[in-house]
């Protein structure tokens, strides 16, 4: 096990009607002027916004609004935040929403406590040394983004999907109602799930050695997903079903089954691009990156793959060939994405071999290799994408 | 699921040589003026009171030093450390050692801030409104105390053992360096083991449906106890498995493997009452106890029991006989702490059977009834010290 420091100062609050003490909890986290962001009309149309602004109301706490974030949300926005925040004197910013309207309210926290342009940090030109403090009221269980420091953004001009990570942009708390999670469409919630799933596949394929409490977490998380999700795949409104989601969504990504080891985020890097260039939902995309990687990068340590294959989908060990075991566990995992309604394939995805080259030059590693798991240069990226082409389950994988 | 709350704002700081860094994040963590709080000698002699110094020097903080807590620690020690503070304008407190000296320093953090006596805290008077900030240098993995709001002080007069909790009392930060628990001798090792065990099994029988997520990391957190704890005492020195098993304690015990369900602490009461008569350590307490309440309760829920014995124990189900399931699994977990060096019956503790009486007139709950999987009265209670009175692993449970 490596060093390693674990800070997760989030505030979760869960459960049924907990957006009505959001006014509450700005208050318990010293703010006093609130920017209100979120996304489309959904927010609005379903009540939930105006439940959020009456507990801003009993509490005392005034507020401006800014809406519009889009899937994939941009710095175009964040710009128009930014200059909101400051205008009005915002102390705290409360997103209401998914994964993209946190990213971009953390982005804007970053933003107005830089004097320079914010997309220096998510280009790597600056480190967030303060933010606004941030909260939460999460509509979908998938980013990890309520109990994470980071913040994925697109870059409008040249389509660049770029990430920012810190403990400035951990929010204070996360108001997390499962009830609201009941109204998702089946695809959204299927992308979530698999959001979820890769955040911990991460984290799980590592070279380092001797992680049992962190392989144990990160299987009970995968363990969750695959029993939990087909059944509000089936069944919306369960309840019980949505809860054990979204709580194991928070689990995967606030650090917690990730310490003390390499990662390797390759996947999630991979499917930035086909997010960025075809608009697709990221989940969607992962689930056609995520078993691809995997498939590449298996014999790399095959026994790490058939631990992941026994112990989470409950294939039978194969001692004389764990290869073997390794390739049935990969092809589980895209039965069980076939199972939810996610793609696997390029076809599927609505993405294009032809834009392989594309794609490796976007994500950008040039001559360079990337990865903490296996070290991949441009010719692995796009054998990767290559699998991904006309990936398939198999009957003997 | 039931609504929750989870906060868990520790900064964990883990790894090889990482109490260098205490007097660093006494600084980041708004501390001046520390009182290093620790127990016997061995801190001393071992060097690691000397580096934390160093480190406070380094960092410019000043200190004093209050040494002394014993197993169980006494509220005599808490009043001369609340006087102590208050002299010197304490602002900070650091605890070096395991349980009871992190318990400790809590007791004195929120007796410095109160006006009244501390006792009142811990026998239900008055709640904990402020406390001194607290953080950990810890040297057992056991009591979970480093990552808990919790703290159990032992009041001499009587001897009752009482607990109390606040979010005032979790650790501003906690380094966690598993080589410090190398040299524990393999007793005082297991008795930690067991501890950590307790803390989840608390909260894992449960009256509370559709907690999957939960369960599933408890029991992530159960099996590497299982895996580790044999090859910590056999190789004392083994720092991988010493590390996997600091990390489990904490994660047993910060609250993450409990939200949203009931809990049933009553194990932890039952051996209170133990090693408050006996002065026995806690851990040796609770392998007498605990599998004891499962053996009384499991009744009440048995698929819960069978839950735990084929997933933590690798039992084979029973489909026929889940109570055999569930029996084999507790049996399971005597050999277990019998393979480990744990005492399972009042013989092997030293505790004797005439002061059952005793015991449960301590255990305080009158005519009354506790427990939030099986509610138990006087009886009950009486009945599971019996059962510990011979309790033995079996040939066919």
């Amino acid at each position: 096990m490596d060093n390693f420091n674990f800070y997760s100062p989030t505030e979760f609050v869960f459960g049924r009607g907990r957006e009505n003490e959001t006014g509450k909890y700005v208050v318990k986290f010293g703010g006093s002027k609130v920017l209100l962001h979120f996304g489309g009309s959904s927010a609005q149309k379903s009540g939930l916004l105006g439940r959020v602004e009456e507990s801003f109301k009993a509490a005392g706490v005034s507020y401006v609004k800014l809406g519009g974030v889009m899937p994939n949300p941009r710095d175009t926005l964040v710009y128009e935040g930014i200059k909101l925040c400051k205008e009005e004197n915002v102390d705290f910013i409360v997103a209401v929403g998914g994964g993209s309207v946190i990213d971009s309210a953390k982005a804007i926290a970053a933003g107005v406590c830089y004097e320079g342009d914010f997309w220096d940090f998510y280009c790597g030109k600056a480190r967030i040394q303060a933010a606004l403090p941030v909260a939460t009221v999460l509509t979908i269980a998938a980013a990890g983004s309520e109990g994470s420091g980071d913040s994925v953004i697109t870059k409008v001009e040249g389509g660049l999907k770029r990430g920012a990570g810190s403990d400035f942009l951990r929010p204070r708390f996360s108001i997390m109602n499962p009830e609201l999670t009941c109204t998702l469409p089946a695809y959204q919630t299927a992308c979530g799930a698999t959001d979820i799933m890769a955040h911990v596949f991460e984290r799980y394929f590592t070279n380092t050695t001797e992680v049992e409490i962190t392989d144990r977490l990160c299987e009970a998380v995968l363990m969750t997903m695959v029993k939990e999700t087909p059944r509000v795949i089936a069944d919306p409104d369960n309840y019980e079903a949505r809860a054990n989601i979204m709580w194991a969504g928070t689990v995967a990504h606030n650090g917690i089954v990730g310490v003390g080891r390499s990662q390797d985020w390759n996947s999630h890097g991979l499917e930035h691009e086909l997010s960025a260039l075809y608009d697709c939902a990221h989940g969607a995309g992962l689930a056609v990156i995520m078993p691809s990687w995997m498939e590449y990068v298996y014999k790399h340590n095959p026994m790490r793959f058939a631990q992941m294959a026994t112990r989470v989908f409950g294939c039978p060990m194969n001692f004389e060939n764990p290869e073997e075991t390794a390739r049935k566990g990969i092809n589980e995992f895209r039965k069980f994405l076939v199972s939810i309604g996610m793609p696997i394939n390029f076809e599927q995805l609505g993405a294009k071999e032809e834009d392989i080259p594309k794609l490796v030059d976007t994500f950008g590693i040039g001559d360079g290799k990337t990865g903490g798991f296996m070290s991949l240069g441009k010719d692995d990226v796009t054998a990767i994408y290559k699998i991904a082409v006309n990936a398939s389950v198999k009957l003997n994988p």
